[in-house]
């Protein structure tokens, strides 16, 4: 592909796991069939060796890069992902995979039940981060792929790098862990909840039942308003809004909108409304809460079972995910003599940072793969 | 009082601006008449020179000390005001004075509107900081007090104790600044904001017209488990609360709660319902949105108003009104040449420390009110 083509591409779908051979959830729950959405940029070399699977975070989809037929907006890591970009789709092959338990494509909670006909709603079966990991693997193994160059993704994605670099070591060369954490603390669980409360308390979520009518959009838009605050900083917030008021010259002394950054916030948490199902946004929520790599052994323990290198980034802004978590988990790496890259870059805008252009990022990702495919050519 | 007393006290009522003397809002309304509900601990002097007024924060009201007849817990700075304690009620005479636009005796939205008979809800009209501060003032004059020894709060308690130090230079010894800040940021605009979209996003709001009906107990209850979220900090809730179940051994794998924050912030929130106005919250949220010391001028030109001495004090862990707002301050009253002690607290305890038993904030409240009341009596 020549730099200058447009970046066309297009969601793909593999379904796996059908009964009986359902996939044995976390839970100990048995569940198929499992769709994946996901896409694929650049060629898989002939010796499988280049392929780089990127994970989502909370909201995302597969749509990680390039553009859909007619569409102006890129996939959601376009600054990274492309042709000559950092990871770069003229020397890597890579896979991005929605999450069960989504809305985009994947089989979750507004899927149809083959069983009865109508979507699953609240009798989806709860979905960890290692069964996200576990779909991924069959979708993986269906391209042929023995082992990942690198899993990779920031936030959730990095949760899911994480799952993969305990769960099938010998399947991934690297793990590069942006802005995450080994398990969510309290403050990250209470955010996650009080969203969570904000959507149950709509009466239009009906217990999970509101497909087909009233979506529970006032609730869902609440949750969205109190996620977007954590994504960024109070930094990045003072400069993009300040105490700056929506085309007016005075405060309005009412309950209409004053400040831009109340009607900003408005705005995202309404169109949010428009692209995401609240119930996959409760099962992705406590999926994060839930993942906890310390559950049973302490961190060290945990990533002895670990073969593959790792690229740990955090951002000094990022006061959701800070960088003492992932301090925590270098630590317990090098305790097991593990090759460990760690860098905390320097960026204002809070936990979107690894979303946004910026140079550092770009720079370490490169030369991180560069890296780690010349170690494997040289095996 | 001995010591060993019990410490009963009760709420006062004061109204004031009868029409046509009604007081003239920041908007630029006429509103009256309003009541104000006081409290006042320990003895005013002869000379009516140890009189301290203290500032509550949003979801405070005049009960700051001792117990009510039949009480189990006491006032909400119990811990600072009483015989012996910080504020010495056996030295100073202490008035704890609720805001207008509150729910706990002061005229606000669940007050009845003389004119119609009903509660006023959102008729009421739009009240500042400042108009806080000028009902206050009308009852200080009440009291026969031409000065005050000082004016004293945190949080919004703050903001109140500002507009005091501007509005009234000449009315106050000194002014007691804790946890707060000139104005809000965008994140500070951002969290009150979704909040009160989660409230007004709830049916039973009604647009304010509930009263007699149902409340929005729902709204009102995400709005509180957010504000709790954002008073602790991440250190203090790690602590109390960390990944600790509730009363099981493992994790539901369904949307009942798993982790101790989760029930209490949920507690919080639904506990608070029953006792504070949704309308309230939302009028006073929008009051400290609102309240901007540097509105038409330098926060150095506003300052130069001010007459009277100052203690600011922020903690380290408070990042809902981070330290570099109160240095702000400290910055421009230097400039100033006015007489200002900056104490930046180690604390663990958020935002919430103000209110927490500390003997680092008792030891400066009881030597700075004791240097100021020293001073008071060598002029």
């Amino acid at each position: 592909m020549k730099k200058s083509d447009p970046f066309i591409v297009e969601t793909q779908y593999y379904t796996c796991c059908d009964p009986p051979d359902e996939l044995v959830l976390q839970s100990g729950v048995k569940f198929g069939p499992i769709t994946l959405a996901y896409e694929t940029y650049g060629e898989l070399n002939p010796e499988k060796s280049n392929a780089i699977l990127v994970c989502h975070a909370l909201s995302g989809d597969a749509h990680a890069a390039g553009y859909h037929e007619g569409d102006t907006k890129p996939g959601w890591w376009d600054v990274v992902i492309g042709p000559g970009k950092a990871i770069d789709t003229d020397k890597y092959f890579v896979i991005s995979s929605n999450v069960i338990g989504g809305c985009k494509g994947s089989t979750g909670p507004s899927s149809v039940n083959p069983d009865t006909g109508k979507p699953y709603g609240l009798s989806f079966p709860m979905v960890t981060i290692d069964d996200m990991v576990d779909a991924q693997r069959h979708l993986i193994d269906h391209l042929g792929i023995k082992k990942l160059l690198a899993v990779c993704g920031g936030s959730m994605g990095g949760s899911q790098a994480l799952a993969w670099s305990i769960r099938y070591p010998d399947c991934l060369q690297s793990a590069i862990i942006i802005a995450t954490t080994p398990c969510h603390n309290a403050q990250q669980i209470a955010f996650n909840e009080v969203a969570r409360q904000a959507i149950m308390s709509d009466p239009d979520w009906q217990e999970g039942d509101y497909y087909g009518k009233t979506i529970p959009a006032r609730g869902l838009a609440v949750a969205r308003m109190i996620g977007h605050i954590t994504y960024m900083s109070d930094q990045s917030m003072e400069k993009k809004f300040g105490r700056k008021l929506i085309g007016k010259e005075r405060l309005g002394y009412d309950f209409n909108q004053d400040f831009q950054v109340e009607s900003y916030l408005k705005y995202r948490g309404d169109s949010f409304v428009q692209r995401f199902d609240a119930n996959s946004w409760l099962y992705i929520s406590k999926s994060l809460d839930y993942f906890n790599l310390k559950a049973e052994q302490s961190l060290v323990e945990v990533f002895s079972k670990a073969r593959s290198s790792f690229l740990i980034v955090s951002f000094t802004s990022d006061w959701l995910y800070p960088t003492y978590q992932s301090k925590e988990m270098v630590r317990a790496l090098k305790s097991n003599d593990l090759d460990v890259s760690f860098i905390e870059i320097n960026s204002s805008y809070g936990h979107d940072a690894f979303l946004v252009d910026n140079k550092e990022v770009s720079h370490i990702l490169s030369h991180y793969l560069a890296r780690i495919s010349k170690t494997l050519n040289a095996v």
